[in-house]
């Protein structure tokens, strides 16, 4: 849930920003068809409006890829499985393409049994949730996704960071003209949003954040050197909610395969060191419950009778989860994938520093090193 | 979450609550088999101190057994089936024997093929999530369960009641002294909040309720006639998170099986109406990813370092998902289970009315109607 922010973009064509992702990706160290599913992922958040996900993350993979922390050649493995699950370990190497394969498995599985689940070990950050959960919708199946991530959420009651922001996605299709999409960290907010105040040089809003001696704060830097209030914020307005919320997301995606759990996750550092996390996938079909023309007309009518429910406000619209994003998707098939100026520049470093051309320069759409694949739609 | 109420209570022996409830719905008209079931579910309730759920709710579904909303004897009935799924036809009845047969289904399904999922159609109030989810814990599965409800809670950017209090239950095993237990309303609070503000004259926390008029407020009387804002409150604390939850349960428990969804749902009135609501379950087979007391084992690990981790106030302890319905469960099986005063008075009531005895007066111990299941735990 990015975007809103006024600041400076560049835009460029989705299929250029793909081309130029998968190009450096190779250049790092990656094989084609992992810097292609990586880009997949990547390009696909910039395309959603979600800036925190997609290039503003694309030097800590390199970083980490170059420091040891990503194995570039690791070649996941499946280590169990049965006709409904599976169990594959990422070995050390790049969270998306492993989530790729692991939510097509679990849908190839849905499709055979009517329900799929596959978790990944030993994987890292593999970009937003809501890119796997989407893949299950044009086989008229819900998809779910979930990680756990670094250290970074107080539990209530708690003055430590002793879990991640936990993600997860829910995705189910429709017959509107958009299909329902939640992806959400279930932190009370990211930690974009702390250095988005912290550039602003505004305060937070209460309940998103304590000091790092536990307290309640609007400070925006006592906040960065603090940690993040989950979902609900104070025990007065439920925080305890996102917390059990978070822990659950802990259990099923990083306790269950056999990942690195809460405050066993190491920070993110240098990149050195594996991250460890672990993801959780789900497919179910529902031509199992239903005809899904008729779910999906269903699906449709409900989402419509919210929209079209009175606002409390005469001009703002009632939005339905993953409505801002198809907005943003069209808006950046129409002009361009905006990417903000401080990441415009990074990604023009990492060009020049392996050697190929600014992503800006237009120069790219020659340059089809492999083709873009339509990312997450 | 309920208790912590300073209120006068009755305390009664959990076998004596449990055997009062059965014989009162079999005079109301119940099959003893489905008395048996609801009084499970409603005694485990206030057994676990969610008071809220359990006798509070008696006089209700008396109510509209009474006036036709809920059908007696009604039987349910599997409509559609695979291996790992199958959709339940409450056919009207009482949601609670549908709930446990529904939820019995899909462990039967998960035992066989790792994976079971069940939809409830036509369906009513089930209680607390949390029983069904519970039931698989035995079994080495975690368990899923959520429900539709009426409607009482205003989207983001809304100023009705479209969608209800959506509750999720997520039971996970673990080695240690408790399993986690996360039983939670998607809404900011329950409903019950207010009706405790109320009765103390208190106002109310912001992010927690509208006015009729789609404006926060924190004014008891106002918020009762108007709606509760979803988990997170406000925009700014990312209300639309759990808006956004509140709807894919919608989506899964209600749209999916083919019951009442949104604002088609009756408000809570006479109990004339059928309510229709809709249920999903899910049982995911541990064994199938790992060996059950490994994973367990890692479950308990992470629950202890959350728990030992730093607390914000020295004498406030960081509790877990569950923890504290546990430790109710524990002081009602010693000392009682608590009734609150005004519950008990309407107990009685039901009692008289039935023409069966008080169930404070300590006879219920020698009319075992029924055996009394031990409760959901």
């Amino acid at each position: 849930m990015a975007g809103g922010e006024a600041q400076s973009v560049r835009r460029i064509a989705e299929r250029d920003l793909h081309t130029f992702t998968t190009h450096l990706l190779v250049r790092v160290g990656l094989r084609e068809e992992d810097a292609t599913a990586t880009a997949d992922v990547l390009v696909a958040s910039d395309v959603r409006g979600i800036a925190s996900h997609g290039m503003a993350r694309l030097a800590y993979y390199v970083l980490s890829l170059e420091n040891g922390g990503i194995d570039p050649r690791a070649t996941p493995e499946i280590v169990r499985e049965s006709a409904t699950t599976a169990v594959l370990d990422a070995r050390h190497g790049m969270g998306h393409p492993a989530g790729i394969r692991a939510m097509t498995l679990a849908i190839e599985k849905a499709a055979a049994h009517d329900l799929g689940t596959v978790t990944v070990r030993h994987s890292n950050h593999y970009g937003i949730a809501g890119y796997y959960a989407m893949m299950a919708l044009e086989r008229d199946m819900i998809g779910i996704s979930m990680t756990n991530t670094h250290p970074g959420v107080a539990p209530t009651g708690g003055r430590s960071r002793v879990y991640g922001t936990n993600p997860i996605a829910i995705a189910i299709p429709t017959a509107g003209p958009l299909p329902f999409v939640l992806d959400m960290a279930t932190s009370a907010v990211p930690y974009g949003r702390l250095e988005v105040a912290s550039r602003r040089g505004t305060s937070l809003a209460e309940g998103w954040a304590l000091d790092a001696d536990g307290r309640p704060t609007t400070n925006t830097d006592a906040a960065l050197i603090g940690m993040l209030l989950p979902l609900g914020g104070a025990v007065i307005t439920s925080g305890y909610k996102g917390y059990g919320l978070a822990l659950a997301i802990e259990l099923l995606s990083a306790v269950l395969p056999g990942s690195l759990y809460g405050p066993l996750v190491h920070p993110m550092a240098d990149g050195s060191s594996p991250s460890d996390l672990g993801q959780f996938f789900m497919a179910i079909n529902v031509a199992a419950f239903d005809d899904p023309t008729s779910f999906k007309e269903r699906a449709a009518d409900l989402l419509r009778l919210v929209k079209d429910s009175p606002r409390a406000d005469i001009d703002t619209e009632i939005l339905v989860a993953g409505e801002k994003e198809q907005r943003a998707t069209e808006t950046a098939r129409q002009l361009g994938v905006p990417i903000e100026e401080p990441v415009a520049v990074v990604l023009e470093e990492l060009a020049a520093r392996y050697g190929i051309g600014s992503p800006f320069t237009g120069a790219w759409a020659t340059v089809p090193i492999a083709p873009a694949r339509e990312a997450g739609e």
